[in-house]
């Protein structure tokens, strides 16, 4: 447990922040969140994540909490609070409080909460056995690019996959395509051995780590095809893999218990985990 | 503003009504809601309200945050404390606080919170004008039938309601047919004297004003089709109405700026207002 979350305006002890009930991200899920992995003590990708989150306020037309520069502050003082070397902060941004009533308030000021999570540093651990994956409708809202707090159904994705004993949940379309993961972007290398990722648009998020890695991909002149790809695609596969702040480049080796490929973690998946490591922690 | 909420045990003054930064109802949407009207200090419907917490509730796997019985006690309690005569009461019941993590929490302990509100006495008010709606594409997730605190998309189609200048926006699906409005059922009666409304599926809630009106009109022998209607079936109605626990049986005269009949409340529309009205206020 964290000692210090920020609420706010203010760095409160864990155990007592909270927010109004009538904060409308409680009662209409009216606010986003960016989550973003300190390593080594220094924020990874957050100007882009920062820039997403500027993508999200404004598609739900609410204005920054403060100004960015000032964000920037809070987050770093709240790590800093925390001691936090490797981990994450978690912040998130609401519409602010107003007495109940679906339409946007005429006055309301946005809520701003952050936390922080130690975790293992990344570069340290070593390359992991793949995990399983399985596939589960994809019920969520046409918009899947704002990175809302509105995450009923990846939540209970997420569950059916906990409780399959998989890691995590590919969410499937009306036309038997993979969106992405209930909270992870969706990779496959095919038999062929190009690399395919799904397409950016309303149906999925635009991952930050997957971002970084395509920019990586394309310095390392790896071919990448940003595409639709069918759960028959992902079973015919040679590797599989998934992307997330907190998941980094992780193999997927099974999915809905069928082995992908060999069964191993393939060796374009390790490549490509070894550069987005060696992004994060460049050699000094 | 009410005097008192009542969050997880302890009726508090409404300012200081909090719960903690990590109630996932703030973190995923993890949470289901209940809006019960009171009419003459009683509560209107109060048990098929407390049918569909149980039906959301369990949707979820959210257990009951304390025995039906009292929970109806706590309600109660609330509106008389809040000296509510005509109002409603807003319940909301969240999987409760966890650390962060998309996949339920082994153990917590369910959040309750209930706030009220005063309105108008329905029954006092005299018959409405008709009021405008507009369509809105259907954006939501696919298990509308739940009461879920996930209405992000719901507030934003309200919203293009208000800036639109009309009441309430009417969802439309993708194949052209209307599902309900944002907080609202939609019915329609066609130029062949039929009333229609959509019928109950997971597009839809299954609105407990709808309920009461359907078993009414079934009373008294009026036909109702439920079934999907578009907007065109709306464009060429005779009449159309919406019906939820806070707009009752109300009218509706305008969508997307076109006139609906002849542009007057409907009779059909204004005799099951009548009747709704009577069943609140049956006389004495």
């Amino acid at each position: 447990m964290p000692r210090y979350a920020y609420v706010n305006g203010r760095y409160l002890p864990h155990a007592q922040a909270q927010v109004h009930i009538e904060d409308r991200g409680y009662q209409f899920a009216d606010g986003v969140y960016e989550v973003i992995l300190i390593h080594e003590g220094l924020f990874v990708d957050e100007e882009p994540h920062l820039d997403r989150l500027g993508y999200s306020l404004d598609a739900l037309r609410i204005p920054w909490p403060m100004a960015r520069p000032a964000l920037r502050l809070v987050l770093g003082e709240l790590i800093a609070r925390n001691g936090v070397l490797h981990g994450i902060v978690y912040l998130q941004v609401t519409r602010g409080v107003a007495a109940r009533d679906h339409k946007f308030p005429a006055r309301s000021k946005p809520s701003l909460v952050a936390t922080t999570k130690r975790v293992k540093p990344a570069s340290a651990a070593a390359a992991p056995g793949g995990v399983a994956v399985i596939t589960q409708p994809d019920l969520r809202w046409r918009r899947c690019d704002i990175k809302s707090v509105s995450l009923l159904p990846n939540i209970l994705a997420k569950q059916a996959a906990a409780e399959a004993g998989a890691y995590e949940a590919w969410l499937v379309d009306g036309e038997g395509c993979v969106t992405e993961g209930s909270s992870t972007n969706a990779w496959i290398v095919t038999r062929g051995g190009r690399l395919v990722t799904r397409n950016l648009s309303d149906a999925i998020l635009s991952g930050i780590t997957r971002r970084s890695l395509l920019q990586l991909i394309q310095s390392q002149n790896i071919a990448v095809e940003e595409r639709r790809f069918s759960v028959a695609e992902v079973k015919e596969a040679a590797e599989a893999f998934i992307t997330s702040t907190t998941s980094l480049v992780l193999p997927v080796t099974r999915i809905d218990g069928q082995t992908i490929g060999d069964g191993k973690p393939g060796p374009l998946t390790l490549k490509l985990r070894d550069h987005y490591l060696s992004y994060l922690a460049p050699p000094s």
